[in-house]
């Protein structure tokens, strides 16, 4: 009976996400707002028809998998390495601005200092998902807007994650420069490893297993990379859609246009659990609270201005357009909010009010950039 | 945290499938042995290196369906019809003979009755997954021998639930002959549904979606179909793959060569959980308890002659050659054989003694099947 359950959940996502999507697109709203309705209107903020499970949280995940590896393949490698020092410049000044704003915002909010950095924390991390679908939807992969945003995002995490490690080093009473310094060096290698050998090791790999005669070969290939990386960056502590990422730039390195052909259904199928999850956990309750509404609000402000100030000033030498698209796409928090939001509530140092907030910033960040960028993009030519 | 182990476990299933998939078809054994073997390896009965979860029950369910669906999409509708009388025959047979020889064995070791009639409930319904994908693999899908099998084998589903009902009302002091009828209108009400409606309404579905303009609609029809036929068969208490079988006849019904293409890669990436499964569930400390062993010898010869002489018979008309084809085809017990003995445990009517037995049925039906089709399949032609 438990597997009747799942079949259920299944069927109602993918065909209400589908549904959603057509009518979304029919009264020119962005296609993936459709879908994250549709989760809202099936799911605990709506009619009750579903909740949240660990096999939906797994099929959530493979689809924000799907898609960045997706995006990943139609992105080269030597352009990102091109653009690798703005996308870093964007990364720090979209993480530094938040920080600070949200640090001193909570402050004086009249909380505690290690409350304050812990919900600062949450406006870090840019959940790059959204803006891939939007980039996916527009056609404009291949935009220097593109380039900088998905290579800020990766960096993003990066320094996310060593934020995290301080702050919780801190929560512990000293910050343990050792383990934040290791495991640094351990991204730095990843890196290194993934950009420096792996471009070259999968041309290798390729070759071998077509003399090996292996069916099927380039998406067996593919499908073990694409795990592997996920897996590996989710177990240094870094988002698995960064390693997805990676994983389709190197599979783009073997320039075989049928690719990204071979992965067309399965992102059809999976990608749709991500954005109907994101609706899904959408609480309309968290609105209600008059309390805490006036603080969400600003704070909310804040992660949007810090970002979209602090990235677009980093992609400064590219001109206004790309400053704004940049600035702008790099605005919705996502997973790692929460999760910074999560940990804070585990060990004490946050309340389920600042918890609220947190979640509130969430949900708004990341349903109003995709209205953003499809209105700016049809606006302007972006670059 | 939890992610990183899901994506690890996907990442290692998949890995060693398609590795051991590769060598087994290099030394000439059938490749779902490989992939049986990799769970074998990695599973509870080797390296412990991953246990069942209900994400990896999930994505083994799922691949069983991919399978169903495919082997569907390659089958006719008007064939199955051709085919209905023979195949019922084969499945009334192939149910009556194996229940009734397992009932006075199990009764003649000194059992209760209603444990024998619990344990030989257990040897009715065959499991289709492992033929399916022989006949896929040797590309036997057109002949007779193969529309017989997936023919009996959904009516040997549908036995294998009266039956299931039937033993149960037993357990209760009384057979429920209400429940057992209207669960059988049911059904007939379902089949009917399918066939003599199913075909139209795909036909003028997929009008309608092309006329909305609906992208990749071919796709999103299918798995429409596949999740939603797999829920209803699993709701009203069928194997969700007879559910995607159907759906496969149904969608095959458009005739559109790009259909199979589509799930080709699907296909690829969640088949292997279902075999690699398999081989996680097998216990090799079963064998060990020398006081069960003989008894479970016999049982397993008796599933084994019992579906063999039993389908045989069924497929009389045909001449040996597919009788025979038929007869082990069928042979193959699977999930629903260990539900039934999960229910009986459960309801306290058969032992853990007895449990083991029907799985070690389960684990040898299933495990000599390919090698024994493989061979007969390369000896003679099948028809």
């Amino acid at each position: 009976m438990e597997h009747t359950g799942i079949l259920f959940d299944l069927f109602l996502i993918f065909v209400s996400a589908k549904l959603f999507n057509y009518i979304f697109q029919k009264i020119h709203i962005p296609p993936m707002i459709g879908e994250i309705t549709a989760g809202l209107i099936i799911g605990a903020g709506g009619l009750h028809l579903i909740k949240e499970t660990p096999v939906l949280d797994a099929f959530s995940e493979l689809g924000a998998m799907m898609l960045l590896f997706v995006v990943g393949l139609h992105t080269r490698l030597k352009d990102m390495l091109k653009i690798g020092t703005d996308a870093t410049i964007v990364a720090v000044l979209g993480v530094a601005l938040p920080l600070m704003l949200g640090y001193f915002f909570i402050l004086f909010t009249d909380h505690k200092g290690i409350e304050a950095l812990f919900v600062a924390t949450a406006l870090v991390a840019t959940s790059v998902g959204i803006t891939a679908r939007v980039l996916k939807d527009m056609k404009l992969e291949q935009t220097v807007s593109a380039k900088i945003i998905l290579g800020a995002a990766v960096a993003d995490d990066i320094l996310g994650l060593l934020v995290l490690a301080a702050v919780t080093g801190e929560t512990n009473g000293s910050i343990d420069g050792y383990k934040i310094l290791s495991l640094f060096i351990l991204v730095v290698l990843f890196l290194a490893g993934v950009f420096l050998v792996g471009g070259r090791s999968i041309k290798i790999l390729k070759t071998r297993l077509e003399k090996m005669k292996l069916e099927k070969n380039e998406f067996i290939l593919s499908m073990t990379v694409l795990l592997g990386l996920s897996f590996l960056t989710s177990y240094i502590g870094m988002a698995s859609i960064v390693g997805a990422f990676f994983a389709g730039l190197l599979m783009a390195e073997l320039e075989d246009q049928h690719l990204s052909d071979m992965f067309d259904s399965i992102y059809e199928f999976l990608v749709p659990f991500f954005f109907v999850m994101i609706g899904m956990k959408i609480d309309p309750k968290l609105l209600m609270e008059p309390g805490i509404l006036l603080i969400a609000v600003i704070y909310t402000v804040i992660a949007i201005v810090g970002k979209y100030i602090g990235c677009g000033l980093g992609a400064a030498r590219f001109g206004w357009r790309v400053m704004n698209f940049v600035g702008l796409g790099m605005i919705p928090r996502g997973e790692v909010g929460m999760i910074v939001a999560l940990i804070g509530l585990n060990l004490g140092v946050i309340d389920s009010k600042a918890y609220a907030i947190i979640i509130f910033m969430v949900v708004v960040t990341t349903l109003i950039t995709p209205f953003v960028l499809s209105f700016v993009s049809r606006r302007w030519q972006v670059k």
